[in-house]
């Protein structure tokens, strides 16, 4: 049943090519652009303060990932989240090193209390540093595995209502009560940077798709992450021809291979 | 005869090496710079107002490509431009995503009017929204065929004096009263981001190493383009090693397999 | 005696997992972020000068390259090399273009002023330029041979305590009286955009691990260029294919190839 219903998030995704607003970092840019392209949507990448509210008004759904942040990018996420929100469009946000300074922090609440996010996508010690368990943050590659995050997702979850999902060896995708945990994916996806960059843009990708339904669509962009990793790594020689097979096999996935190859656990609390 | 003036284009790039200053997007930074050595050329990327005036005043040509602008860069655009104008440089524009937004077109009339391009190269929404034709833009990929653009690119062409280029299934190339086709290319093409900037910047060496005759300059850097992107796509499975078996076939390239195979027409109005 | 050095350079990085912070120019964060995670490092990218000081606290190298540099940008230099010399982090530069533009110069001087890299890492143009010999410099790429400039290097390790690391067919690592030369490396690996900005990114890595000897950390991070540039080299049919085996290669990359590969000569003044 849950696995039929993340087959047709992708079906949706693919018949109407979402068009993805993403303010991003700048060393993941590419790459992002291209997983969006390879699963079937169109990526927009524009910053500017003075375009931002068009560019989400043409969009599906809108990605900030504060990877790169500045005071001026800042201000551009504001705006586009702003503009998110009047038009209940899904928003989509990446912690990117949640917890390592504390201007991140504060940049981090303050985009969450100016808009719930949709979903928000971490890794584990960035989850637990944005529900303030103390986490201690090794710059933005995470020191805890993932299930040591979900009681903090699930807090983290209920204050904002938003869908979180905490990626690693397992990804939990978490509402409320509800969790998925998927246990797809590779040892080598790490190693490449920006895998977590790209598995939140095609959460936008997903949810722009299937608005109604971000906590399947959610776990449909992570089974979708797993399940080209998985296909990629066994052709790759390392973490350099990993991102090169990873975006073929975005290209050529399919309901039938999401259909066979997932490894998916609902739980209830 | 005009295929052997093509073919004298790349020799010439290929024996001067061409010096090749791009103010583009952070998107593509990478492979534009790669696609550049690959065929013989040598990047520069620089923005800073502070140093714009001897970049411009070391290269061969300039490429401005406003995808990813802001008021910074368009400042640097601005200088960039009136030092070529000034040093009688080709410069090249790529205005991605025309039509997408009111400032992109305001910045687009400001640098067009600043000093009319050498050439301008876009999809068919791009230069359709360029000519005002009312062309809808969905994001920064063309919603149209490149054959729609042809009497809007003629228009453009005899109003601002530049070359124009729309690339597409088919890419045509247009100074005045004549034109080219060129039906080289792969429809896997436009699933890697950022081809059409790459072209671009391809535009800008050949300018830069034929700076008299940047009509034949534009068809042979879009010839390059669909040639190497036919031989690259024979040997990939998806966007992701077609991205980067585009740049080997680019490296290996030749006079040779530019004449064997190209494929070409003029017309005539 | 010095191989068995080098190796053990290497050992430690592999053990210690250092995390390496660069501001760094937007064309080769993905490589040079991948290719730190490849051999066995973390990266960080961040260059606000709200969080500037926290992010050098927790990192064990500083990398400063001027690529894309603006003004805001070599404000977080500034503030960056002022807090690595607070904390008595090894700190390395990379002065992309040196001697292109007046600016570059002047930003150049400034930095170095303000706190003497422990590292430069450049090509024989840049090094020559960084040492007044009044060097003609082409854009980016070096127009001289590396073995021009070693009388270059060793002036300026002199006047500023500076290791110096000059990089090209041969690579000379210097410092005072004392030099290495390595006779590793590809021809093909100059085509690749950024290959001297990833050896400079290494050379953080190493330097982070091996903060007492960054002669030895310096030299061990360009011969693991060299080899890992040997081995991609081999299995590459031009340089898009190079770049994705190289972080194939230095994900590969051990002490026993580190050992049984490099090509190295101590010398004495």
């Amino acid at each position: 049943m849950i696995k039929d219903q993340l087959v047709k998030c992708l079906s949706a995704l693919r018949q109407q090519g979402s068009l993805v607003h993403s303010i991003t970092n700048y060393v993941v840019m590419n790459n992002t652009a291209n997983a969006l392209l390879a699963i079937g949507a169109s990526p927009i990448m524009a910053h500017s303060h003075s375009e931002i509210d068009e560019m989400v008004s043409i969009s599906g759904a809108l990605v900030v990932n504060i990877g790169t942040l500045d005071e001026y990018w800042v201000k551009s996420m504001e705006l586009a989240i702003g503009k998110a929100r009047e038009l209940n469009k899904p928003w989509i946000l990446d912690p990117v090193g949640a917890g390592a300074t504390s201007f991140r922090n504060a940049m981090l609440k303050k985009l969450i209390d100016l808009h719930a996010p949709t979903v928000i996508r971490g890794n584990a010690s960035e989850i637990m540093a944005l529900a303030n368990m103390h986490s201690k943050t090794k710059g933005v590659d995470s020191i805890h595995q993932s299930n040591e995050a979900v009681e903090a997702a699930r807090l983290l979850s209920k204050s904002t209502g938003s869908v979180v999902c905490v990626s690693g060896e397992v990804d939990f995708v978490i509402k409320g009560n509800r969790m998925i945990s998927i246990e797809n994916g590779h040892s080598l996806m790490p190693k490449v940077t920006g895998m977590g960059c790209t598995a939140t843009a095609l959460v936008g990708a997903f949810c722009a798709a299937n608005p109604e339904i971000p906590f399947e669509a959610t776990a449909a962009a992570m089974v979708t992450m797993g399940i080209a990793g998985e296909i990629a790594a066994e052709i790759s020689n390392g973490p350099g021809s990993l991102q090169v097979n990873f975006i073929d096999a975005l290209y050529q996935f399919s309901p039938e291979i999401m259909l066979e190859e997932m490894k998916l656990t609902e739980h209830y609390e």
